[in-house]
C-alpha cells in the first residue's frame, strides 16, 4: 500500500472551549511537486496558543483558517523529493507547513537548518517562532535592564521559559508565575529564575513577597486575573509586553481591562507584537546567539512532546487548559 | 498701606468635584529676597487639569500639595527685586512659582524670556508646558506620519490645540473632540483640523463619519466614554498618547478600562508620560519650533483669560468641567 499523507483539518469554527468535534483527521494522497516545488515530510509540528486565534473567524491580524482547510502551524522535516535548486532529499527545513504530514512547499517558505546544531524538535521551540517571540518582545518592548524586576507568567511554557533566561542573561531579578508546584519547581530549579508564583495559590501575597520593589517588566502570556493582580505593581517606567492571553481565548464575552490612568501616572508601556512582523529578518542573529547560551549552559529548556499527530487535537485543547508542561511538540509518525 | 502678597491655599482635599471650601484665599505680607535669591511679582498664572491630581494624597507622580501650602502652578511674570547674578528688575520670567502674586525665587528655578517673542500669557500655553506636552508627546510616543489619522480628544484646550496642528504641520488628517457646537467650530475653523466631534453627540456615529480609515494615533486627554469609543477603532501599530483622564478625575471609584488583547492583535502602543521628566532640557528645542510655526501663521491659539487670582478657585472648578474656552490662565491683578 502506498504511503498516504495524514492532515488535520478544521472542521467548525469552536464555540468557547474547543472540542475534538471541531477538527477532522483525515487521510489523503500525498502530493506531488510541481516544478520549482519541493515534497517536504514533516517530523515534528509545534502547537502554540495563537491558533486558537485563527480557528475563529473574529477580526485579527492573521486571516483565519478556512473550514475544511488544514490547521496551520510550524512544522520541522526534511526534503523528500525537490524540483527547487539548492533543496535536495535529505536537508533539514523549517517551516510554516500545517498540521500534516506530507505537503508541497515554494522554496521560498522553506528554510534550511544544520541538523547538527541541536534536536530538531528544538527549532520549534527554544530556536523556533516561540523562541524568537521571546527574543524580539524583550529587544523591542521589554528592554530589561540589569537590577531591574521582570516578571514572566506562564513562566514554563514555550515562551516564557525563553523569556525569563534572557532576562536572567541581562542581569535582572526574575519572577515567573506558574500553574502547580511541579511546574514552579522546573522554573526555579532547570531554568534558574529567582523565584516562581503559582497562580492557583494567592496572588497578591505571593507578589507581595517576591517582588518587593514593584514590577519593571511584565511579560504578557496569560491574561485574566494575573494580570489583574500583576497591573497594580508595576513601577513607573515600567514595560508590559503583551504578546497573548491565553487565560480569555477561550471566553465568550469580553472581560473588562485596566483602568488606563495608571499609564499616565507611573508613564507605562503597554505594547504588543506579533512575531511574524519584524521577527524572521532577525531569525539568523537570534539563532547565533541562542546557540552560544545554549553551548554555555545558560539556556535550559523543556519539550512536552506527543506522538502521532492523529493525537494533535487533543493535545491543543490541552494546552488551553495549560495541560502541558514545556513547549509543546507533536511527533508525527 | 503696603503692597500685600495674595496666596491660593489648599484648605483641605476634595472629594469628587471640589469646591470654593477647598481653597483658602489669604493675603500675607510681600516675602523679602535673601542673599541669592530673586523677588518675582507674577502676572498670569496657568490653570492645569493636573492640578487635581496634586490636591489628593493618592500616590502619584509627584508629592501632594501640602493642607495649608500654597497652590502649585506655572506662572509668568517680572522680577522685582534680585540679589542674584544674572536677574535685574524687569526681567521678564517663567517658572513654578504657584497660585499667589509675589515669591522669592532660587535663579535655578527661573526661565528669563524675550518679552518681545510673543505675548506673556502665552508662554503659560502653547510656548509654555502645555504646548512643550503636545510637542514631547508626539515626538516621544504618538509619532504621526503623513496621511496618519490623528485624533485629539479636548482638541480646543490647551494640550490639544497644539497637538493637532503639529499633526497637520506633519500632514496628518486630524480630527478633534470637543464639548459642543462653539468649540468644535474653532477646532475646524480657526485651528484648521479636518473636522471636530462633539462629544456630548453621538460618538460612534461621528468617529465612523471622520474616521472611515481607523485611527493611527489618539490624543488621551478625557478618558471615560470617548476612550471607549475610539479604542476599538485603533489601527494596526496604532500609538495612544496618555496625557490624562480628565472626564475621571473627580471619579471616587475607578471604572474599568479596556481589555488589552487588542493591544497584541492590533500590536498597539499604549503609553503615559509626564513633561517633566524630559521635557524641560527640550525647551529651547521646542520654543524655536513653534516661534517658527507661529510667524509663519501655522500656530493659532486661543486662551481663556480670568481676572483676578481670587478667582482662581471657581476658573479651576469649571477647567474640570470644560467650562473653560480655550487654554484657561489667570492674570493676576
Amino acid at each position: 500500500m502506498a504511503e498516504m499523507n495524514l492532515q488535520v483539518l478544521l472542521r467548525r469554527r469552536p464555540k468557547g472551549e474547543p472540542v475534538p468535534e471541531d477538527f477532522d483527521i483525515v487521510e489523503t494522497p500525498v502530493p506531488q511537486p510541481g516544478p520549482g516545488e519541493v515534497l517536504v515530510r514533516a517530523h515534528y509540528l509545534s502547537l502554540d496558543p495563537y491558533m486558537r486565534g485563527r480557528m475563529s473567524d473574529a477580526k485579527s491580524y492573521s486571516a483565519p483558517v478556512e473550514l475544511g482547510a488544514v490547521m496551520e502551524g510550524q512544522t520541522a522535516g526534511e526534503v523528500v523529493a525537490s524540483n527547487a535548486p539548492g533543496f535536495a532529499p535529505g536537508d533539514t527545513v523549517l517551516g510554516g507547513f500545517g498540521w500534516q504530514r506530507f505537503s508541497v512547499v515554494q522554496p521560498g517558505r522553506l528554510f534550511k537548518i544544520d541538523p547538527k546544531e541541536a534536536p530538531l524538535s528544538a527549532s520549534l521551540g527554544v530556536l523556533g517562532m516561540p523562541g524568537l517571540t521571546a527574543w524580539v518582545g524583550l529587544e523591542d518592548i521589554g528592554q530589561p535592564k540589569a537590577g531591574e524586576t521582570v516578571v514572566v507568567s506562564a513562566a514554563s511554557g514555550a515562551v516564557g521559559q525563553v523569556v525569563g533566561q534572557i532576562a536572567k542573561i541581562r542581569g535582572c531579578k526574575v519572577v515567573g508565575i506558574a500553574g502547580g508546584a511541579k511546574k514552579c519547581e522546573f522554573v526555579t530549579e532547570v531554568l534558574g529564575f529567582d523565584a516562581c508564583i503559582d497562580h492557583r495559590g494567592d496572588l497578591n501575597a505571593q507578589l507581595d513577597r517576591h517582588c518587593p520593589q514593584g514590577i519593571d517588566v511584565y511579560w504578557e502570556n496569560v491574561g485574566g486575573a494575573v494580570q489583574r493582580a500583576v497591573f497594580p505593581r508595576m513601577n513607573d517606567h515600567g514595560r508590559m509586553v503583551m504578546c497573548g492571553m491565553i487565560a480569555e481565548y477561550n471566553d465568550t464575552e469580553v472581560r473588562p481591562g485596566p483602568n488606563l490612568m495608571a499609564t499616565v501616572r507611573k508613564r507605562l508601556r503597554i505594547q504588543g507584537f506579533i512575531v511574524s512582523d519584524s521577527g524572521w529578518p532577525r531569525y539568523p542573529q537570534f539563532r547565533q546567539e541562542m546557540l552560544g547560551h545554549m553551548a554555555s549552559g545558560r539556556m535550559a529548556w523543556r519539550e512536552d512532546v506527543v506522538e502521532g499527530l492523529s493525537n494533535a487535537p487533543d493535545a491543543f485543547i490541552g494546552l488551553l487548559k495549560g495541560s502541558n508542561f514545556g513547549k509543546l511538540v507533536i511527533k508525527i509518525d
